[in-house]
């Protein structure tokens, strides 16, 4: 008998079936038993009146793996109106009992200790409801940029210099040499824009970020795409908004339903997102709030959600484009505004008034990238192999990166990133 | 004017098009010269006869980028039937020469010249297919466990502890402690199939191998997946014929053209992949060529040769499944054949000869982990956290993983497989 799956039994009232999965739950009331079978799909009620079988249930722990042969009946009272009575149950696994419940509807054990025993929590429907959430993510990312013509590359992440500058990055022994993990596929999307003018990558990047705090991670997963052939960062900009609307879209198609524990609706994106100029910003908030902001180069949190607010209020989105920061905060590798040099053609998307994507156009002439980092006082030998790529003829172009992990977090509603991390790694956490 | 790829040319023909891409190749005849634009779609050819553009066009190099401006008419005799007249022609960034031809059907440089110049190579015709077709592998991939009720994953690739035996691990400085990058996502995907039942991951995996050979690099793009709630091995398999046919056909949907630089013909996945045990394929072998391999824990590739010849021969299939080998050869949490339990719950599934794909039933009893790791001699600690993975109720499972790079050096028949990779990492090579 073929095996059926929790969400499809109640197509099979009055049918045998075999379920297979979890004990999620048990409840030995007087006359009856309950066995509360989780599978992937969800969950199932079997029904134990039988004595020796109730013995048998009453020594199961939860979280064993049971096959079950019963009948599939309508109840009313059961969930998704069927349960399975005259059950033969077969005991696959036997689990040592869990430190913590998982079939209660919140994981009540602190952080650290739901992260200690990851392979558990994780069976949670809220911790697995945000797995599936981030791949339906993954997958509207992809198949939005597949339409528009982008290809999927697959990019070194042991390099030999560090991408970004700063110290944030972990060393590896390579054979002897100096090497090291890399911190974005920054050097090489835009590498593959000569070659195939838009790419996007989905991988591993890795910050050895000295912070500990609810929104840094050492390692996690980078949303990259890279455009060639473009005008300025408004190009991006449009690529960025599909983008984001193809996820959201993918997030209510394949995982509508994992919201449920989130308790969130997904936001809209408009078809144009509101934007406005880094100057007109700190003016804005500077006139609303009364502080005198005069040569800021950033914009401090509570700016960003003033701008929230303000593009709620005036434009009825919950995203946000600020454009034209000022240079001096931007990588070098940053393409200044033609009309306003001191300026960016770069953005940040503000979602609820927080920066979701950083992105913007690039240089693209190695006399220019020669120029930017003589100008930081910065060295060009650790960078001579990605600056050679630009002595070969690259398009005017420019990109952006998504925080898989991040834009759960805002998008859920969490208050630490660890929550939707499949297994985080930070500053202090390098198992499971 | 809206830019226009040089694919969709024939479409234009009688209007005033804008086109934009590299000098692929300058053609400086006595009446006339001619300019091939590249694209991202293909080759344009544009016609110049005005002495000043002519006079541009020879000073023009190879590789930098352009854009022309002027009126698509058809020829027959210009590539597609359409070619760019009266053309106005903007140099948007201007390239160095390159150090090889890349408008030659073949690359002739050395292979470590090309790889040195990956960035350039890669522009090539040939080199660039290869990016295409592996994109379209792994949509395949995806797109077929998408439909079967996988859910994508991405595992951390920082890890504690070596996750497959044997010295070929990379060392991390991880905030001070030792750590290293993740050979597999073995333990994490089984780990998840706890979790969601069947999952599959595509990612860098990482290799300090030291060996300088045509096929091993440092790191590759794995394609892995895991299934549980298993018969046996075989479940495994109809997964993995299934994966495997669903890659070659969305190459052939959406890379087709890209396998004509390399002259071959995508194989047959047949229903049914035959298969043969060890214990078989070793007495076959040894009658047909004289040789005692009694007692021989594997076989070698002449054997292996044999048995993709017999397969064809006899079966009509370029591929075979070898199952069965002999415990001793596999990895500690491979099952074993329950009823001749010195043999595997696995396979290798052999493709023209040359073994592709490894794969196989796992343990999922914590007892029989630690069962296997003392008949093998090694301690239980390094594995800790993964073995708490199994005392919390894990059913039978199993997986595979595919190595990207060399599915498709096998595919394309070319002699390395650094020819397929977009940047290899290997034992001598970490840039660019």
């Amino acid at each position: 008998m073929q095996r059926v799956l929790a969400a499809t039994l109640p197509a099979e009232v009055g049918h045998q079936v075999r379920i297979a999965g979890w004990v999620h739950r048990r409840r030995l009331l007087k006359s009856v038993a309950f066995l509360i079978v989780r599978d992937a799909s969800g969950l199932a009620q079997v029904v134990v009146t039988e004595p020796e079988n109730r013995a048998d249930l009453e020594q199961l722990t939860e979280e064993s793996v049971v096959e079950v042969v019963g009948t599939a009946v309508a109840n009313q009272a059961a969930p998704a109106g069927v349960e399975v009575v005259d059950p033969e149950i077969t005991v696959l696994t036997r689990a040592e009992p869990p430190p913590f419940d998982l079939y209660r509807p919140a994981l009540t054990a602190s952080l650290p200790t739901l992260l200690d025993h990851g392979a558990l929590s994780l069976r949670h429907p809220r911790r697995r409801a945000a797995v599936r959430i981030a791949a339906a993510a993954v997958h509207g990312f992809r198949s939005t940029l597949d339409a528009m013509g982008f290809v999927e590359v697959h990019t070194p992440k042991i390099v030999a210099s560090a991408t970004e500058s700063g110290a944030n990055v972990f060393a590896i022994d390579y054979f002897g040499r100096s090497a090291y993990l890399a911190q974005s596929p920054q050097f090489y999307k835009q590498t593959m824009v000569g070659v195939l003018e838009r790419v996007y990558e989905v991988g591993p990047v890795f910050r050895a970020e000295p912070h500990d705090t609810v929104r840094h991670l050492a390692e996690y997963t980078s949303l990259d795409a890279e455009v060639g052939f473009i005008r300025d960062h408004r190009d991006v900009m449009r690529v960025l908004r599909d983008a984001l609307a193809g996820m959201l879209a993918s997030i209510a198609e394949r995982a509508g339903a994992d919201l449920v524990p989130y308790g969130v609706a997904l936001p809209e994106v408009p078809a144009v997102i509101p934007e406005v100029h880094f100057v007109d910003a700190v003016k804005m908030v500077g006139e609303a709030t009364g502080e005198d902001l005069t040569g800021e180069p950033d914009l401090a949190p509570a700016h960003e959600r003033w701008l929230g607010e303000w593009a709620r209020r005036e434009h009825g989105s919950e995203f946000v484009f600020v454009t034209g920061y000022p240079m001096a905060k931007r990588p070098f590798y940053t393409h200044p505004d033609p009309d306003r040099p001191g300026y960016a053609n770069g953005f940040d998307l503000l979602f609820r008034g927080i920066e979701l994507v950083t992105g913007g156009q690039r240089l693209h002439r190695y006399e220019d990238y020669l120029a930017a980092l003589a100008e930081r006082g910065e060295p060009t030998a650790p960078y001579q192999s990605y600056l050679d790529v630009f002595k070969h003829g690259m398009p005017p172009h420019g990109g952006f990166a998504i925080g898989l992990e991040r834009f759960l977090m805002r998008l859920l509603g969490v208050a630490n990133v660890r929550e939707v991390t499949l297994f985080p790694r930070d500053l202090n956490r390098l198992t499971p």
